[in-house]
């Protein structure tokens, strides 16, 4: 679709671009290290398609010609390929089945709307003869929140909001911008950027999702701690849906019953197709700078983490990785090319030199990126603050150059999933949120089970951590964790991340802070929000659809 | 009920506490001008429960000994003021048929469960028995949120929590308390200051409201700038449901889907009862500092707040009166009766002439309250920063005398109303939200809708406002508005009540910012959240109440 663009149909982002080892010498070394995995050189930079088998299309000529009657011709896509790429998100199980070709069940059709009332009238054609719709963003899902039930009989409609990408207006007083819900991340920020503004939702998937699908995953971006979560962000809505279409104008805050915003919120297609988002939009920050920091424990760090949340003091993020991950990082550093960067790797040197002067065990430290907006005057207060907080907590303060660096290699980080599964290895993440009290007991159950799971199924593995994503009350630990696939890689990989998941639970965390349900989290809804609270959901997802038409079975069965 | 206590059956607070004129020289000639209301002495200071007629309970025997079995004969009420005093809340339609003593339908009884388990089996004995729940927390609503249809035919049972009004933990380290739903306010401050903590939520009806009530109907308090919202504050919570009880845990974010915590917030007792809730609680703030500033206009004030909300300051609340609500604040302070307040008062004069040499118009100012917390260095910091900004708009800087004297008095202003209809006069509030770009539009078409209502009632009356409430994308505007009583109150009432709240959403804002929707706000729920959004909702309440036992008819009929 010409209109439109699309990640790789067998993994993430766009063809040609792949995570590169050659560089970083500490790579190889550290991954034999952790997974017991010799790296070999790429195999092959992309996968043909025709190595794979695509069900046929099971659409009825009628049902096509009446959806052309709705988009045109050009706007409907029967072609292999990109019905492939509908199929479903990015999760490891979907990048395994995708490239062994177990497609069991894929959309017929994709039809690419330009405007709400085509996807009113798809949506009225859908309860009218009896299909299935299951809005597409960016596709960038890791719960299985766009997989098809592979039982589903009836034909399934793959809705891409790509041609909707416009940011419609901004309301400079209010610092609101009306957008549409199919613009992707770039895209939408460089018409905010153009006008001085931003929204500042920066998640891991921000290149390639869009803003509809944030709103309808709640997502939340790196930078939530100024600038909220996608819940935070979102004031007003129009979402469509057979029967007529919800418009929320945007309000700053409002008293009107249950929310339906906040129903619609996290709904993942099944109260209706969500077309445009009233949102925050910021001035874009005059200053902006990542401090790094090293701290000599996890559990210092964790400390001083939620004293900087407490503190009052305005960061844009403040990140720490624990004791594994801050050695992941180290391994994944570029080897220094340049007289400058030479320089840096002799500061990082004498640092380590200092750090083991002070008797601190470098396998337990942990490095922490804090991020700093707004006037000068305002980064230099944060940044002398949280210098204070830190030292409290033993932590040296490592300076701007490894911020920097973060800020850099941000958003690459999701092709290594498919550079490892090249070499038959798997990389993965999975996250939760809870209560500042519960974090090292999260941590320490995750860790646990994941190495039981590891052994149960006779692995290497490897996890690590960090904690992000600050709230008054909690905060998130993201883990991403990895193992040699073996004979069973649909079945280890359920028992291990069956683990991790169920350890969150079990611990006092949530099944995800912000990679949504799905298929993939949805065993855990009774445990997280109680056979009651799913109960309830379930009646409203009944009552919304009775008919089972939008994206059925997705968030609880 | 000795275990509980209520207010008065015939108006708002405690027995034998009344509004006071007699010390606030100013007030009388203020009414008159006004509202061209001649002032009397208080005719009576309570109202004889004998004078007015009750409708006999409906209850039947076999009912009540249903209920006695789950509760004890000590918690069921069946006595006339008991059950007057759980028929409504303290809207002027109730406070004028409370008066008149027209109670089309009251409940049959009044239930007083001590436990969660209690509710529960109420609750399944509601859908068994087909009865109808209304449940009461202080009964404060002024949205016609008890208030039973009535056209009821089945029997009511109000199901009072007050009971259920303990601290049950405070996790220090998250900063979250576990709370019984049914705490008054002033029980749970004290319970959480006796350990140093406090929710900080403190709206209007603080002294007779619950934690409950205040998620039920979406509750903000004045100091929500700081503290947040009700749907910010509360984290978790336990709803009970004849099926189940939905147990939702402190988490500080999640992406479970729809949000269930917000469904059940503003739910206003159609999806069940809150038993107990998570909250965020905050350590009291060891200085605290309320700063008054006198704006030349209205338009300069908005201006001030709006840049003080983007500043990043840290405020507990921003509040300014335009200039109705000045004067009206002006004419109700006290007569200064010792020399430090009789210097105070000379002061003010002296305020009055720099006013008038810098060619104010005095009739045009507005002043303006905000509050700093927390250590000396913040406080001083937020004064000088806000100083800063209000400068900039032509603001005189008060200093914290007026701002004490703000904070004494802020629980007081709804014995006003009672005291008024002692007088044949109407004064009531109605309020909304609107992004900033909205405020001024807002604010005017309220008071042309008022004006045009006013006259077409024959009436002389008096609107005054003040901003509060600040977001990133908008703020609150809150109404307060009098008449003299005619022939027709319900009728003068409705129309003049009406105007006022279509003006809200004609001009872009929402039917309510933090009083709820009830019966009283229901007529604008379509154009507020637009037909289809209604129609999800009422999906919602049907699925999760088929039988419609739980306060049926509030938010949608």
């Amino acid at each position: 679709m010409a209109h439109v663009k699309h990640m790789k149909w067998w993994g993430w982002g766009e063809e040609g671009v792949h995570f590169e080892y050659a560089n970083k010498p500490a790579f190889a070394p550290f991954v034999k290290h952790a997974l017991d995995v010799d790296l070999r050189p790429r195999q092959r930079d992309t996968i043909d398609f025709a190595t794979v088998n695509v069900p046929a299309s099971r659409a009825e000529n009628a049902l096509l010609e009446a959806l052309t009657a709705i988009t045109g011709a050009e706007y409907l896509a029967l072609d292999d390929e990109l019905r492939i790429v509908h199929w479903a998100g990015k999760s490891v199980t979907e990048l395994l089945l995708t490239r062994a070709g177990d497609f069991a069940r894929v959309p017929d059709v994709v039809v690419y709307p330009g405007t709400e009332d085509e996807v009113a009238q798809v949506l009225r054609l859908a309860v009218e003869r009896d299909f299935v719709v299951i809005p597409f963003g960016g596709g960038t899902s890791i719960s299985r929140s766009l997989q098809p039930d592979p039982r589903e009989e009836r034909t399934i409609v793959s809705l891409d909001l790509g041609r909707m990408n416009q940011v419609l207006s901004i309301d400079e007083t209010s610092g609101l911008a009306t957008i549409q819900a199919g613009v992707l991340g770039p895209d939408m920020e460089e018409q905010l950027n153009a006008r001085g503004w931003t929204l500042g939702h920066f998640p891991d998937s921000f290149t390639h999702s869009t803003l509809g699908g944030w709103a309808a995953t709640r997502s939340s971006g790196m930078q939530s701690d100024k600038y909220g979560d996608i819940a935070d962000i979102v004031r007003g809505l129009r979402v469509v849906r057979p029967g007529g279409t919800v418009v929320l104008r945007p309000l700053p805050s409002t008293s009107t019953g249950p929310s339906l915003r906040e129903m619609i919120i996290g709904s993942e297609g099944r109260l209706g197709v969500i077309t445009q988002l009233d949102v925050h939009v910021h001035r874009i920050a005059e200053h902006r700078e990542v401090i790094a920091y090293m701290f000599p424990t996890w559990q210092q760090a964790l400390v001083a983490m939620r004293e900087i949340a407490r503190s009052g003091v305005s960061t844009t993020f403040a990140r720490v990785s624990d004791a594994h991950e801050t050695a992941f990082s180290l391994s994944t550093q570029k080897a220094p090319a340049t007289l400058k960067k030479k320089v840096t790797a002799k500061g990082q040197d004498l640092l380590w030199e200092v750090m083991r002067r002070r008797g601190w065990d470098t396998d337990a430290m942990c490095i922490a990126y804090v991020c700093f907006e707004g006037s000068k005057a305002e980064v230099q207060g944060g940044k002398k603050a949280v210098a204070g907080i830190v030292k409290k907590q033993g932590a040296l303060v490592l300076g701007a150059g490894p911020g920097a660096l973060y800020d850099q290699k941000k958003f690459d980080t999701p092709y290594l999933r498919d550079f490892l599964l090249e070499q038959n290895t798997i990389g993965d993440v999975s996250e939760t949120a809870a209560p500042w009290s519960r974090l090292t007991t999260v941590h320490q159950a995750v860790y646990d089970a994941a190495q039981r799971a590891f052994e149960s199924q006779g692995k290497t593995g490897w996890i690590m951590s960090h904690m992000s994503h600050s709230y008054h009350a909690g905060a998130c630990l993201y883990f991403t964790f990895g193992y040699e696939i073996g004979e069973d890689p649909h079945g280890e990989y359920a028992a291990i991340k069956s683990a991790i998941q169920q350890a969150f639970i079990d611990a006092g965390g949530t099944l995800s802070h912000h990679h949504g349900v799905g298929l993939e989290h949805s065993p855990w809804m009774e445990q997280d929000v109680s056979p009651e609270g799913v109960q309830l959901m379930r009646s409203l997802f009944a009552a919304a659809d009775p008919g089972g038409h939008f994206n059925p079975g997705k968030i609880v069965g």
